[in-house]
């Protein structure tokens, strides 16, 4: 029986490794890498090594970046009493593109997970607690996903820092701007009843 | 407002012109590669490259291949009297596996479609009759898609190959085998029921 030449099944078997690629894709993409021109596929090749040799996490916050510190952290027009924690760090660009927080940031780098073997101790938890040492924060808001183990983690936080005598807030939850309730399911709109406002 | 790290944002460029990566899948699998192990990353820049390198078209039938001609084209057990036509040089692994094909192969390297802008000149149609030609083929085996496309691709080819007095035949279409009827489509039933074959 033929099969595909073995270089071809070396590069599936690679593409496959990377998140959210299944075998299928893999095989699509490795077609498209053998048929494609050279120069695309070189192109492509030069991307993945300079990302993978010029990005680095930020050695304060966790944010990738080029340069150490970030330009968040080195930025002293930015409010240095509030740090946001996140989990990842794509959600600071999350953030970032709402332009309604001018504080600094902390990646966490998960959330706490007993089922997947994730402990307090594998997250970048000692760094923040010395950066609430060493800077001048006040206030550590939690922005962390909305599931068990966001909620989890946003609790040990709480646990861990309030009696340093900080403000701990997590950003609400509730419903979706421009959407109706029908898109809501019943625990975000349970949620969004408790945390409930006087409009006037 | 901070942005990712450019050259971040231009390896999130070059995945997501892959074929079934969307700018989210793009991101994971950048985000993936900055933080993963420098080992991995080199193992899988090293893949793409080998195999770009290392692996081409079957200058005789198309399929892909590290030597010329390939390992199908060049085995003198197997029928030189067939050739089976497929769309892609995957499909010559998935009828290889099949296990019930003993001839050589031809690929296409797409379908006929008007709506695309691809015309049978687009197509390995030239190197097919070439072959017919000059190789003692004395049955072409249709292995297309059951698509329009495919429909239309197999009708031209029979038009065209026909009046050169070899058979032109189909692979069969209907009911996948350990499926329910329930499973099936119209058409395929149609199709299949067209087919129907006395069992003794």
């Amino acid at each position: 029986m033929a099969t595909l030449p073995e270089p071809l099944t070396r590069l599936i078997a690679g593409l496959s490794r990377l998140p959210g690629v299944g075998p299928r894709s893999a095989e699509r993409i490795a077609l498209h890498i053998v048929q494609a021109e050279l120069g695309s596929v070189q192109q492509l090749v030069e991307a993945i090594v300079a990302a993978r040799d010029s990005v680095r996490p930020c050695q304060v916050c966790g944010a990738l970046t080029e340069k150490q510190p970030c330009a968040i952290c080195s930025d002293d027009r930015r409010d240095g009493s509030l740090v946001c924690v996140v989990e990842r760090p794509v959600d600071i660009i999350s953030i970032e593109k709402s332009n309604t927080y001018r504080g600094k940031y902390h990646v966490l780098g998960g959330k706490i997970s007993p089922l997947n073997g994730v402990g307090p101790e594998d997250l970048r938890i000692v760094s923040l607690e010395q950066r609430i040492t060493s800077e001048n924060i006040n206030e550590v808001v939690i922005a962390l996903p909305s599931d068990v183990e966001g909620d989890a983690t946003s609790y040990y936080l709480a646990k861990v820092f309030k009696p340093r005598g900080i403000k701990i807030s997590r950003i609400a939850q509730g419903i979706s701007v421009g959407t109706g309730l029908e898109f809501a399911d019943e625990l975000t709109l349970s949620r969004a009843m408790e945390a409930r406002r006087e409009i006037i």
